[in-house]
């Protein structure tokens, strides 16, 4: 029987090999496994509607208005009390989505294919700054930017993406590489990982097309939202995930995601089981006019970057990310070098040019992370915690100590250690 | 009567609050000061073509093929040689064009309009990697993409930065430091400064023509280029130089350039008098089946980037470049900071991270660069010693002492020090 060592590197390597390609966008009840209608999926491990934070009832309340399930709030909320509305985690369904993370059937998600494993994971479209659901806003503007998102732009993306030479859409693991190489850190900082999604689509985007100005209109909104690869990259780094989850004897974190109320992980030799606690409020930077007795605690799926060996992991490529959630370069720095300590590689493809291009640190073994007492660093935005306001900040958070300590006994109860 | 100090101080000032403005693109017959159709602009100090090297040739006799003044090689040669042509460096006529830096009566420049001093500079489009004509190369293919950028893409662009809301065109100041924060230093490295260009432009570009072909072809060729922004990029520096040039009693270095035989200089406080010597070979990196002995001499106007702060001397901005320059990212850092021990300033816009967002080394002072032995640094690209082949690498050098000492001489005998 092979060591947990040799299990975790397999993991590891299995999660560097995998290499996904963005090779579409279709309609969640289309593409997603199991979508239905009365379904929402939202970001983080299972919980019910009694338990959610206001900014993933807020959100919950906008997709229902977007599907014409209800016409109000209360009619949203009345539909849910009744309990007409099942819902899942997005993981459930090979899906991600950033914040609140809740994707209706109607929604259009990316599609991205490990070519390497053939495994397809999904992600909704990214609304950019300002009002936008996944923060749980629900205004009528909300909901009007989502219809022209998913009914105008996402098959135009779709349509795209398909006429890519070759027939292999984005390669987002090159992409990420890249990005890194310019400041990002694939997480909160995608600036330069945007403008390069930009520069591949553009030209496929005015021949998707036979509006001009619908095309112009595309290109404004995905240059203006420093994010838009955001959702992409996440089911990138999903599919990187999943390709180091079920391996025999591994104690690699294989997903990490909050709720809004929960934070929770998985672990890749212990199948599908949730180890969940309290999920913390992030400390950073607040927009004027908001404090930290505003803020939500941490939520959405995008700690599937940290998972794989960016985001708060890779903060040494990011050191203007700063400007953005506080602290000093010196402190971006810090945070990778310590999750070296945690982590059992050094990424094979995502590499930072200040340490010399050694490889981001990747693959979190909870041993280490018990041992040590060293929590995963992740880099987040930060939702008020009322359903509607939105992002009221960003900033760095940790996840919580005892569902790595709990995932570490029954890990030892499973495997006789 | 002021100090040097003082009068340096004022030149450094007036280069950092110079604002240039990317205004438009015009044909230079109708836009560049003096310009006729039988001159042509090259880069660097004044020379004739007894001495000129390969590339400058090669891309003097791409331009009259271009012009249609002659209809091959010989031609061209035997035109030049009955003296029908005039050479004049850009510099004279406020332009600055990157290697080569041939620029003709019928090639598009971009317009840039420093609106807090009320002057334009000007610079030729970028025709990105390959056989181009800035290194020297003439053949077919060449002169018929000059033709397609010059004739389709330069005035889809100059209406498409009309467009732009406000009418005040690219900020290219905010443009420059936003890439410094993205790995850039923007002279060889012009990646995510290019990126940020074709996001500002995109939209506009799919307005400004009625063919969505064209601008498909437009947005693959400008995203195509990761050196797309780097001859307005040199317009902003030359605007930023000149509006620090000209300050009595000043040893602030307001130009360096290189033609490929020689390198030169001009300094604030001594007019239009160039200093000038041989230019060195770059130390670099070359592309397969190409050594250092088939290099030619440093060559074009990029070095105004060192000359306003940026270029070599915003390296440990770019750590990135040694992949693509040599070195490791320690050299890139070290040559910021021997940088800082010739300048008189650091940058107030140009800031950067990974040093605690300090402002890039801004202003060289002749009288450092001589006392202390230290000559600006360049981050350049390295062009074929024959005509027509084209870039084989890309490296560093550095300017030769002589002219700096020979300057400050001459500063010493005007100003009787």
């Amino acid at each position: 029987m092979r060591s947990i060592d040799d299990a975790n590197r397999a993991a590891v390597e299995r999660m560097m090999a995998a290499r996904p390609m963005l090779t579409g966008v279709g309609r969640a009840r289309d593409v997603v496994p199991g979508m239905r209608d009365n379904l929402l999926l939202h970001a983080g491990p299972p919980i019910a509607w009694e338990r959610m934070s206001g900014p993933l009832r807020g959100a919950v309340i906008g997709a229902l208005l977007y599907e014409k399930l209800a016409s109000d709030e209360h009619e949203a909320v009345a539909l849910v009390e009744r309990g007409e509305i099942d819902f899942a985690p997005c993981h459930h369904h090979a899906t991600v989505g950033p914040m609140a993370g809740v994707t209706s059937a109607s929604m259009q998600v990316y599609v991205v294919e490990d070519t390497a494993h053939g495994h397809r994971t999904f992600s909704n479209l990214n609304e950019g700054y300002g009002k936008v659901l996944r923060y749980g806003a629900y205004a009528p503007e909300v909901i009007q930017k989502l219809r022209w998102m998913n009914d105008v732009m996402g098959p135009v993306l779709g349509d795209a993406i398909a006429m890519i030479p070759g027939g292999g859409g984005v390669d987002l693991r090159t992409l990420l590489a890249e990005a890194l190489h310019m400041g990002d850190e694939g997480h909160n900082r995608n600036k330069a990982g945007s403008l390069l999604f930009l520069q591949r689509l553009a030209p496929f985007i005015i021949r998707a097309t036979a509006s001009a100005e619908t095309a112009a209109e595309i290109l404004k909104f995905m240059g203006d939202t420093p994010l838009t690869v955001l959702n992409p990259v996440m089911a990138a780094c999903k599919v990187m995930a999943d390709a180091a989850h079920g391996i025999e004897g591994s104690t690699i974190v294989s997903t990490m995601v909050r709720n809004g109320t929960d934070f929770g992980i998985q672990v890749s030799g212990l199948g599908d089981r949730w180890f969940t606690a309290p999920a913390a409020v992030p400390d950073g930077l607040y927009f004027p006019g908001f404090s930290a007795a505003d803020a939500n605690p941490d939520i959405g799926d995008s700690t599937i970057t940290e998972t794989v060996g960016v985001g708060g992991f890779a903060m040494a490529a990011a050191p203007a990310i700063v400007t953005f959630i506080g602290g000093t370069p010196q402190d971006a720095l810090n945070a990778t070098l310590e999750m070296y300590e945690i982590t059992t590689g050094e990424h094979a493809h995502f590499t930072i040019p200040t340490l010399g291009f050694r490889g981001t640190p990747t693959g979190i073994d909870l041993r280490k992370v018990v041992e040590l007492g060293i929590t995963p660093r992740i880099n987040t935005g930060i939702a008020h915690r009322q359903a509607g306001v939105g992002q009221i900040g960003a900033g760095l958070v940790r996840a919580p100590m005892e569902i790595f300590e709990e995932a570490l006994v029954a890990f030892a109860e499973t495997h006789r250690i």
